[in-house]
């Protein structure tokens, strides 16, 4: 017997537990961080201010905010023996299967023994991800082993510090704040969810990280913006972005970045990364790849009433940026895990296991047949 | 505002898809694999029977079993950069996350490039994990670096032949098989439904298991057995586990290995766990943590109508077999990589994206202030 979808396929619309930390296609722009609109953090907020909002509910008054950025630093720099695993993990592995082992190790050497060390945890990571990423990067591409501390003031600037081996100009850091605001935190999201059920074991924080960010790598989900950038830079001009796109379209082929699961005519975090996507495209004087992404914008919605999702203008902008695109999964993963950690802290302080049902469309009941008699 | 749980609080009886694998709590003794019955399949099958129908849904041939055997021993040799990877995992590190981060770092190392090598990689993990935890636990503790092959015909030999630098005795191979099968797979548990959340991403099959492992360690899930084995070598003798137990209850303490999320009477594989237990005992004339175990069963039952389930009688057998307490669960994930898998190939096979809905406890939506404001 083949299992078919029921309407219920993939949970959608179904609630599965509830949230203070976010809202997602309700009112305003639609989406909030513990009720400040998603435009205005990120117009208004460093990334730490809101990775501070998220874990504690509120936005932080300066001196706690100081505070936060002084734990935050402190906690830059990665045990020797994270990197030499880092050292081992193959150079043609894929970024997020770095991250995902990074964060795995990470937590078998700074373990978390009890939750109410959940919060320096937290920290930790948000502290140590950047490393992570560059320090295997540098190692395997560019034979250095990197300090992995920096000057960097905000984790935006450790980030590019680490991974340019310079100073980074302000125009970037401002860039990589609202891309990392903007993809902090977004509900009941496949990843998070995924966060959730593990921590609903009573797992420790790393575990659900980990299982997070194995989630998040899958195309349909972060590895989205990758797969867009592969989109946008198979096309010459916006003429032949539009003459392929719709063969694809008739093909029924995915197109990566477009299309999103609650939202059903604009996802708000469009509108923020594209004004940064035109910024940085006139800053380096190279418009292609935003006009050929406007293109595909205006022939998605013309076709199917699809609209650019999160991803789609992070391709352009991370790329004008200099960023490898193997590396625009992981910092998604830079950011989200303010959001997941979040939800893992919720998901603790009211707890039930996690564990649904399964409709059964499998074999009758059978007889069990002896190996000889097969 | 606080969250509160709502009665479908951890999706509990929800149906969240469709599976042709396994029923629990339905027709016989309400657990089939494929249709088979569990007590049926512990008493005549192999775990390579069991492993090899969870793959492909049809119990071997005699000649598809001696081919699953041939490709599972081919398997096993760990890479050396997992190895090395293993040696820097602390020796405090809990064995649950070496085998989380050795399931990691063998996906950056042993890739799956595309789902059309999916079987292979099920194979190369059922192969593998008993010398992920082998290594990591003789490197350490023996400050040995042992050969991950063996001469052992079966997974279930193969690790007790890495666990004990030997040739076990055939009474401990039957009841590891046993054991392997009880464990191999139960429908939609955690860190099953962590498995497909993942995997509904598209993600690839390391990351997947990876959350799965991440799951399991929690003590509310596999992390039970090692919870129990702590609560009854606490107890002197079956009295004085009565007297504590009922403290225990009073102070409404959860008592692991006891309860289920759906069974509500009683868990099929605990009467055949607790005869392996009773047996392994006897064999080696210490029937005291098994009588403990008898009457931590009785008292359970007639306070609460609660009921040992599948981790219970682990904890004694495990024991008595001079299993580390620390590497039960451990055991669990090379059994239950099998069920998992399994799911991984069936939401793969009829994807949508895992992505449900919250309900909103949190702030009303409020205006940005600016720091210094705060
Ligand atoms: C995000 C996504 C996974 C949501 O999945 P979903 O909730 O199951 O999608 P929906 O049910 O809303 O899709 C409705 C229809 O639009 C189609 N569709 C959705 N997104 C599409 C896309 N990006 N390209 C082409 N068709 C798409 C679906 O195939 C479906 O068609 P059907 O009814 O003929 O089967 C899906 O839009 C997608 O795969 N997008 C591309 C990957 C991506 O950008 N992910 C990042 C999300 S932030
Ligand atoms: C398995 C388990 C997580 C199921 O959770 P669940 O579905 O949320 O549990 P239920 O809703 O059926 O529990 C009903 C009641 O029994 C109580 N209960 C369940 N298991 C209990 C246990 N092991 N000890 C004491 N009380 C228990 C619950 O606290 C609840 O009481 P309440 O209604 O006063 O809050 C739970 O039984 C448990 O925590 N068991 C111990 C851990 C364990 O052995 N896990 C391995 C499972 S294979």
């Amino acid at each position: 017997m083949v299992a078919k979808s029921t309407n219920t396929a993939g949970l959608r619309g179904q609630v599965a537990g509830d949230t203070a930390l976010c809202t997602v296609g309700q009112s305003g722009s639609g989406l909030t961080y513990c009720g400040y609109d998603i435009a205005d953090l990120a117009e208004h907020a460093s990334f730490e201010e809101v990775a501070f909002l998220l874990q504690y509910g509120e936005l932080p008054t300066s001196q706690e905010l100081s505070s936060y950025h002084e734990q935050l630093q402190a906690k830059r720099e990665l045990p020797t023996a994270v990197c030499e695993i880092l050292e081992r993990i193959p150079k043609d592995a894929h970024p997020m299967d770095v991250m995902r082992t990074g964060c795995s190790a990470l937590g078998t050497i700074e373990q978390e023994m009890s939750f109410d060390e959940q919060d320096d945890h937290i920290v930790n990571m948000l502290a140590k991800f950047p490393g992570i990423m560059a320090y295997w990067y540098h190692f395997h591409f560019n034979g250095q082993r990197i300090a992995t501390t920096s000057d960097g003031q905000s984790i935006a600037e450790h980030w590019l510090a680490l991974l340019t081996q310079k100073s980074p100009e302000s125009l970037h850091i401002d860039t990589m704040h609202a891309s990392l605001i903007l993809y902090a935190e977004h509900e009941f999201n496949a990843s998070t969810f995924a966060a959730r059920v593990a921590a609903s074991t009573l797992t420790d924080i790393y575990s659900a990280v980990t299982a997070a960010i194995g989630t998040l790598r899958g195309p349909l989900h972060g590895g989205a913006n990758e797969a867009a950038m592969a989109l946008i830079s198979s096309f010459e001009s916006p003429d032949d972005a539009e003459q392929k796109l719709m063969g694809m379209l008739e093909r029924k082929d995915k197109i990566m970045g477009f299309g999103h699961a609650v939202y059903r005519t604009s996802d708000p975090r469009n509108v923020v990364i594209k004004q940064w996507s035109k910024k940085i495209s006139e800053a380096v004087g190279d418009t292609r790849l935003y006009d050929i992404s406007e293109r595909c914008e205006k022939v998605m919605w013309r076709e199917k009433e699809l609209f650019p999702n999160a991803d789609f203008y992070h391709a352009s902008t991370y790329h004008h940026m200099g960023i490898p695109t193997d590396l625009f999964t992981p910092i998604f993963v830079m950011s989200r895990v303010s959001g997941w950690t979040a939800h893992i802290k919720e998901q603790r302080a009211n707890n039930r296991i996690i564990r649904p049902s399964a409709g059964y469309v499998g074999a009758e009941p059978r007889a069990f047949v002896a190996l000889d008699d097969r």
